[in-house]
């Protein structure tokens, strides 16, 4: 079965657009480059368009063949280091969910 | 700008499988129908796997042509009614973000 993994952020104020446009751009390269992401099928990730009041700021979702594919993606040592150095530091809320289709 | 749109949810304590299976199904029924939902392009939708601690326990992600593609979607009586009587009454937490991408 194909693995959909979705991650929303609310990030801590004074978070810059600035800031979230590095980590979202890093991770865009990195998944555009696709080195170690066999199995990845689609891939998308945003800051929030303001179309509802109380949404969080920031998504990805990603879609995977199958829940091997993902863990690819998510022990990915590039991944690993994007959330580390550009990504955790600047979390208030996190949200995720791994689910089989 | 294509349009995706995700959002999660954890659910109040007591709510069953069957539940969470019933409002899954009648979700995946009205999609696949099709009906008043020109621009939905891919959507998915489960209950977590349990790879994370943490997590929450069921999402949805579309994705969409545009942004008027994704407000048929939300705005769609079908879906109103499936929110109103198959899902809101079982919401602890929700989150939700819609990105362009």
């Amino acid at each position: 079965m194909a693995v959909t993994h979705v991650v929303m952020f609310t990030w801590v104020d004074g978070t810059t657009p600035e800031t979230v446009e590095n980590l979202r751009s890093r991770l865009q390269d990195w998944i555009d480059r696709g080195e170690g992401l066999d199995g990845l099928t689609a891939w998308y990730a945003g800051t929030d368009l303001g179309l509802a009041a109380g949404n969080a700021e920031f998504a990805v979702s990603g879609t995977f063949v199958d829940q091997p594919a993902y863990e690819r993606y998510r022990d990915h040592p590039e991944h690993r280091a994007i959330i580390s150095e550009h990504i955790a530091p600047h979390i208030a809320v996190r949200s995720a969910v791994q689910f089989a289709h």
